[in-house]
């Protein structure tokens, strides 16, 4: 097929996520190289969102993909209840990366599927029903996670489960009240959550269920002292802590795990995205030696066909092999003040940004009408003019491209960039801010 | 690793599907070539249920393996709402394969998560939230299919999610009556789902899920006229009419789908599995032309990183393909009249064998202590004695590997077993049936 008839083939017969389909554009991808890709006539496109902030070692791994074809030659699938070298490896790879506390994995096709699973587990490790977890979060749209999921994404979930119970996040930016300083914010929502846990009944409460590091609804990233008091919160009222790495984890904030920039130990860890960079599909959750004891006398009543997929596992120890190797979590430290002081620059530089928030190599932009009102560029949940759609269209004619989130811009390029690559892509933005300020507010 | 290092590693790191951790022993697995893989000492195991009914074309497949590894020269990811070829050609592929009703694929991970998408489209499409399934059903672990799932696997997912409401399969050979005829039965299970349907309300039904030919639970075949019956009520009272052809789909039944058997035609498909044969893990859900067109304009609230994933939809180009060039589905029905004759045999010759039901290569052996009584061997939910287990050792000791599902066992070899193979294997089968004879009846 060439280019043009993939789309329109696409258009066809294919249902794009999160869209109307008669709007749906699809750019045909022929091929693609470090943290590039090319369409059918030869335009270059720079991946400034990692895709969807699963990419981290950008495109064409070597290391992977040749993992994937020596699996390839023994077998490409066997069943969860059989050995796998691959699986075997992964398994004991996640675990001696993670805290001392963590004693096992079980894997799944994606982050949707961990978060669903991780929820299942605390249920059953803990007897008990309620789940908390925050508004401002995405963590999936089956029906357990979708339910998690704290913003509109979760409204055709539905009549809701029974004990889903949302809190809000530290959101300091926009907070009705504020802070005067970090310490201060942490103890207001951590007061909060303690009022709200008790409201809802601590007996009852099963889990608190966190993105480290809140990611497509905005780069939200907790003030100090806020997820050890949310640690302390669990331990007091017996509730575990389950935290969302699929976008954190595998050194996208410049740590191997998000959750390891403020010193705390979650009971459970659920991941996806980077550990394969989706190469092929896999996700998983981790957990505590205390939980996984659990689970020697009492049936663990999980499972999916690709638990463990033998050929995705392949991949992961490739994947995450490389980024030892390569010291990828150092890297994205260094490169993440190089993107931090462009933001910081651009803030100071343009009307239109209220917000720049980054940590590593995980950032987002937040569009504003007036710096002062913090009045945002967009109203929520609503764009009537498409103006974060024109706005993306500015960027994708620098063939910069990302996504956006209500009035934000996400920045997540693949970990392996440059400092010339960056800076390069990061003059694109610039530019079209320059012209948002024109024009957009 | 070696092949002890490999088990003692997963037993250590690894939360394996559906199990008590403690009693864990998974078999380490060196190799694999058509319908056999090989342990570490060398020894060859027959696969019996093409490992959880997903290895259709066996393991080793050439053509599946070479499509991975030419998409892999271009890229392996990129993104659901860009272009790349393997996903236009798979999705037109599957609706030209659908009856003519069809319209567009939405593809997903897995099949649990296929069929969360299908609730969620048809809730959205229709405006009504009630989804209907069955009791001894299984359409996945995570929430949303777990809810529909009716068997006690969804147990660990309780409180349920409102809304979604069970009734009983026509399951002739347990019916607490006799039925004179098909027909007669037919109209038994119509009239009792039409009473339901009454009840419920149809202005809140959104659909009925079923799987078209109940898989783990037994392998129950629906008596003549019953899904055409179906397909009428969901006319009546506008309800969708959701086929879940996970295990059932390519080719497995000796039709390309299982409804083709039964003259109808679903509002909605989900498939998995036999997709890729699980080399890499897809799945999706086929939706009406009508489904479709209301998309046009409605957004679709649906999403996954890897919806559409390149390079699985390359392995299922080439695993798609394999079945037309092949003619896969009427070999199928061949052997099937080959299994189809022996389970009749060892029905006549085990007095523990209380029913065999089977279509193509997709069957269960019900064992029973009396056949008059037809009381099972084992009670519902229960094996006290492990009698379910022992039984599983004594085929295992032969290398004949399948699963059990409380009294049944599941045989469902890969689709391309020849027939000296599949004699060869059954003959392991008559010889436990000899055991279970003399010693658990």
């Amino acid at each position: 097929m060439n280019g043009e008839e993939i789309k329109l083939t696409l258009k066809k017969y294919n249902l794009q996520s999160w869209s109307k389909q008669k709007y749906i554009d699809p750019i045909p991808v022929g091929k693609a190289s470090g943290i590039y890709f090319w369409d059918y006539e030869g335009n270059r496109y720079s991946d400034m969102s990692s895709q969807l902030v699963n990419l981290n070692l950008g495109y064409g791994n070597k290391e992977i993909e040749d993992a994937i074809k020596v699996q390839m030659e023994k077998f490409c699938f066997i069943g969860p209840s059989y050995g796998a070298e691959s699986r075997a490896k992964l398994a004991k790879k996640i675990i001696d990366l993670m805290p001392d506390n963590m004693g096992k994995v079980f894997f799944t096709n994606a982050g949707a599927e961990a978060n669903e699973n991780a929820i299942k587990i605390a249920r059953m490790y803990t007897g008990k029903f309620k789940i908390f977890s925050r508004y401002r979060s995405y963590h999936g749209s089956s029906f357990g996670s979708g339910n998690l999921t704290g913003e509109p994404r979760r409204f055709a979930l539905e009549p809701g489960i029974p004990g889903f119970v949302k809190f809000f996040d530290p959101y300091v930016y926009r907070e009705a009240i504020v802070f005067q300083s970090e310490e201060e914010a942490a103890k207001y929502y951590l007061t909060k959550l303690e009022e709200q846990i008790q409201y809802e009944g601590p007996q009852s409460i099963a889990a608190i269920v966190l993105e480290t590091i809140t990611g497509s609804n905005g780069v939200i990233i907790p003030p100090k002292g806020y997820l050890p008091g949310v640690r302390a919160l669990c331990d007091q009222y017996n509730i575990l802590m389950i935290c969302d790495e699929v976008m954190t984890g595998w050194c996208r904030t410049g740590k191997m795990f998000g959750f390891e920039h403020f010193d705390v130990k979650p009971d459970i860890v659920t991941f996806a995205k980077g550990v394969t960079c989706g190469y092929i599909p896999l996700g998983g959750v981790a957990v505590s030696s205390k939980i996984a004891e659990y689970f020697d006398d009492h049936l663990l009543s999980c499972g999916l066909t690709y638990s463990g997929h033998p050929l995705a596992c392949a991949a992961g120890v490739a994947c995450v092999e490389y980024y030892e190797k390569h010291n990828i979590a150092d890297q994205v430290s260094e490169m993440g003040k190089v993107l931090g002081e462009i933001l910081e620059d651009l803030k100071e530089k343009h009307p239109c940004v209220g917000d720049a928030r980054y940590i590593g190599l995980f950032s987002a932009v937040e569009l504003v009408k007036d710096k002062a009102t913090k009045e945002p560029i967009v109203p929520y949940g609503k764009d009537p003019d498409g103006i974060m759609g024109k706005i993306l269209g500015k960027l994708k004619e620098r063939r910069f491209m990302t996504y956006t989130h209500e009035n934000m811009i996400l920045i997540a390029p693949p970990l392996i960039i440059t400092e010339k690559q960056l800076r390069e892509e990061m003059v694109k933005l610039d530019e079209v801010l320059s012209v948002v300020d024109r024009e957009f507010i």
